[in-house]
Parts: structure tokens; C-alpha cells; sequence
């Protein structure tokens, strides 16, 4: 496995690589790696010849008073276990680099990234896209492997690159969960034991809504308060919002025609931890 | 001459060009062209192996009230000159393509887009900048070239590729004038015989700013003075702006260090022009 630090030498590896007509799989990432991460490489490994995951905490994508600094980060750990996964080319710039003195444009998808942690995470999606629109022009991938459990920033992704015309396939993964339900996520990390065990209602309470739609019900509002209704049993979750929405717009929806998005973010301890269900017939 | 319409063609034609390792160098243009167009096509003719020229009135930079429905178009004319020209490639899209139902992704530059055009056409380079990043996704090129007559535009640009990593050589070619020195413009042809003749006014406003420099004015205010009291000889020109500013940041200067910026914008009759000089040791 090749680490590459500059975006010079990133640049010139992945022209080289296409001018030699492999194609390259991407898998973006701001590390501390779990099983969630080691599926998106799996998936990039069977799409590519050669797979780039790039390793960045991207201070742009964190507000004020969120968790840019206690970010969990482990160089050593990742890089084993990217070695191990077979990753051919870890990209790590630095900030100083990505983001010089005098910098100052932005990508921004405007509708998409109203509704959910968007509007909870100002500035977040501009971030997000920023810094992703960055590291598709210095890895230069034909395809780029995003999780859904950032379901929002799946789609807000493949709006810019439809938008903006950027030859790149966007892949989704379905979110990696532990075995009592929880989606994996480097923030799980910030959890006590005792908001651990809280952070399993999470899913549960998803379930809940979904078993709620293979009922039949197709109402935004009433699956949305059964699913508060199960949060609710856990004095550790404070929600920050469960929504029913189109999962292409993005925005609420009163009653499901046939698809939808079931989200939710909540702050358990020092954790907001998010996660969804594509209800589908 | 090839002319290709599709997003899609355009993207598959390119790939292959980089592919066999040709250099595609790369003039984005409005059309209509003038020997300012021809320049910059000569300039790609040097500096790549296969030129590449956008034809594309770009909606999204026009504000209300512009002139984006009479701005000048001949297809057949542009198509003549630019294969007598030499261009390889005329790439001529749809807005219908460009710019699809839903689309809502834009690039914006902070802060060299707020002085001169930017305070006075709201929203103008957000639309010039999300175009050149959706153009050089779907061209390709190893190198972009724009007129200097178009300064803060040129600026801009610059700044996007360098702030996105673009793999992009960004070149600048000097403005091309009429024998009197008006500067080479499209909308030149809004002008009548009478309004053409006052508009040779707006370079020798600047060669007078640019005559006060040479002989070692340095305060910006004095020489935005001397140019606008050149320009108020002529009660067809109405000044919108007459600026000395930082080459780099687009910020007015009080006192020249040693290069500075000299640019106006005026409206005379159904026109409003731009010109500029950069002031230089």
C-alpha cells in the first residue's frame, strides 16, 4: 500500500493510473475505521483496479462547538487495517494544504441539504461537498463509494455530480450495524457503557416505524411519532429530529406514496449519532 | 471541425483524447466571435495537441434586466470562423442540458467576486464559476484560456482552480483592441455609430489613469479621479465604477505598492462595457 501525503503526487499518480486505463475506486473517509469502512473498501476492491481511500478530518464540514477536535484519530491503526483490506493508495493531506491561506470557494447544493442534519449542522453540507468536489479532482476516480448511513450526504453527493457534471459513478452501501442493531460509526466511540446500551433504541425504534409501513400506514406524522414514542422510553436520548421524507428531495413528507426515507439524529452523552431506514415496498 | 452537442459525447471524446495522451487545451466562449476569440483560439492552437471551444450562452450569469435574451448569436458565422480558426472540437450544449429540471448545485468564490462586476451583477460569477467547473468536467482539458479583458473573471477562475484543485492550467491572454482601442466586446454590437465613437473614451480613460502612474502617482483615488473626469467629457457614458484594486485580491487600493489594477465599467446606450489596464513597473 502506497500512503501518499501531497496532492501533487496524488494528482499524478491517478493520471498516470488512467492514462494506463485502470480504473480507480474511490472511498472517501476521515478514518478511525470500522466494519462500516471495511465494507465501502470490500465494494471498492470489486469495482476497481486500483482502490484510493483518502484519510481527512476536513475541519470545514464541523461547526462551532462540535467535535473537530475530539474527532477520534488513530494514523497507525487505520493504515494496518487499510493494508489489510487491501487498499492500494491511502491519501492523507493536510489541512494546511487542502485549505492554504486565501482560500475561499465553496460547493454548495442548495435544496437537497435543507432538511435534516442540514438543518441542524449549518454550513455542514457546504463542507461536505467542498471537500469531496476537492478530492474528486486530485484522486480523479471513475467511481466513489459513499455509506448510506449518511443517507443525506449520499444524496446530496450524487446532486452535485449530476449538477456539476462530474464524471464519477456514486455507489451507496448499505449502513454495517453491530449485532444488537447499532450502526456503526466512529462517534460510538464518545459512548459509556451505559449510553451504549441507550444507543440500541436507535435502530429499534427505526424498526418500530418500519414495521409500522409493512402495516400499511403511510402517514409521515404517525410513523414519526411511534418512532419519538420508542426514543422516548430512554431518558439518555435526546432527539434531535425523526423525519419521513422523499428520499430523493429530501423533504418532509405528509403521506408516502411508495418509497420514503425514515431519519433520525440524537445527541446520547457527548455523541449525535444519526441513522435510516429506506422504507420500500 | 467536429461539433458535438451532448454532455455525454463531449465527456467520451475527451476521455479518449487524454487517453491517447493528446493535451486538450480549451476556450470556453459565449460566441459571436470577434478577433478577441481568435486570439485566444491561437493561444490554444500553440499550447495543445487538440483545441476544444465552448459555445454556450450560460443563462445562470445573466441577472434580470441583462441582456441574456438579445445578447448577440450566429451559430453558422461562429462555426465558419472557427474551423477557419483551426478548432478541433466546437462544443455547443443546451441549456435544457446544462442546466436540467432539479438542478440546484452552485460554485461560489467568495471574495474576489465582490468588488467591481461582482457588487454591480449580484449572482453574475456564481454563474460564471458553476459553468466553468461544469464545462471543464465535461471537456477535460489539460489547459483553459480566457481574455484579460475579463480580468476579474480571469481572477476568479484562477482562484476556483486553484482553491478546488482543479487539474487545470489556467493561461490569460491579453486584450485585443479596435484600431482606436476599444476593447474587442460582443456587445459591441449594441452600440449606434454616435454611442461607438464616445465609447473609444473608456480606453483613453485608462491610458490617462495609466499615464499619471507612469509618472509616479500612486494614490488610487487620484487616478480614478483623472479617469473619470476623461470619461465625464462624453454625457453618452454613464461610469459605473472606475476602480484601482489589488491585482490578486480585487480590493481597492489606496496607495500602489507596484502593480495595481485599473478597471471601469460603464454604460453607454444599451451596453454596459468593461475595460481595464494593469498598472505596472
Amino acid at each position: 500500500m502506497r500512503v501518499v501525503e501531497s496532492i501533487k503526487g496524488m494528482q499524478d499518480l491517478s493520471e498516470s493510473l488512467r492514462r494506463q486505463g485502470k480504473v480507480i475506486a474511490f472511498v472517501p473517509t476521515m478514518g478511525y475505521f470500522h466494519k462500516g469502512h471495511l465494507k465501502l473498501f470490500e465494494e471498492g476492491r470489486k469495482r476497481g483496479d486500483v482502490l484510493v481511500v483518502s484519510l481527512f478530518v476536513n475541519p470545514i464540514q464541523f461547526g462551532k462547538g462540535e467535535d473537530f477536535e475530539t474527532y477520534p484519530r488513530d494514523f497507525e491503526r487505520d493504515k494496518g487495517l487499510a493494508e489489510e483490506a487491501g487498499v492500494d493508495v491511502l491519501f492523507t493531506p493536510s489541512a494546511e494544504e487542502m485549505y492554504p491561506e486565501g482560500f475561499q470557494t465553496y460547493v454548495t447544493v442548495e435544496r437537497v441539504t435543507k432538511n435534516l442534519c442540514g438543518a441542524f449542522r449549518p454550513g455542514h453540507f457546504k463542507g461536505v461537498t467542498t471537500v469531496v468536489a476537492k478530492l474528486f479532482n486530485i484522486v480523479k476516480p471513475h467511481i466513489a463509494i459513499f455509506g448510506e448511513k449518511d443517507y443525506q450526504q449520499l444524496v446530496t453527493v450524487r446532486r452535485m455530480v449530476k449538477d456539476l457534471n462530474m464524471d464519477v459513478e456514486v455507489v451507496g452501501v448499505p449502513t454495517v450495524r453491530e449485532d444488537d442493531g447499532l450502526a456503526m460509526s466512529s462517534r460510538n466511540t464518545y459512548l459509556s457503557p451505559e449510553e451504549r446500551k441507550a444507543a440500541t433504541l436507535l435502530y429499534r425504534a427505526l424498526k418500530e416505524g418500519e414495521r409500522l409501513y409493512r402495516e400499511g400506514e403511510r402517514n409521515g406524522r404517525n410513523i414519526v411519532k411511534a418512532v419519538e414514542s420508542v426514543l422516548r422510553r430512554e431518558s439518555l436520548i435526546r432527539i434531535e429530529y425523526v423525519k419521513v421524507c422523499d428520499p430523493e428531495t429530501i423533504e418532509d413528507l405528509e403521506t408516502i406514496e411508495e418509497r420514503a426515507l425514515l431519519a433520525l439524529a440524537a445527541r446520547i452523552g457527548k455523541a449525535r449519532l444519526i441513522d435510516n431506514l429506506l422504507l420500500s415496498p
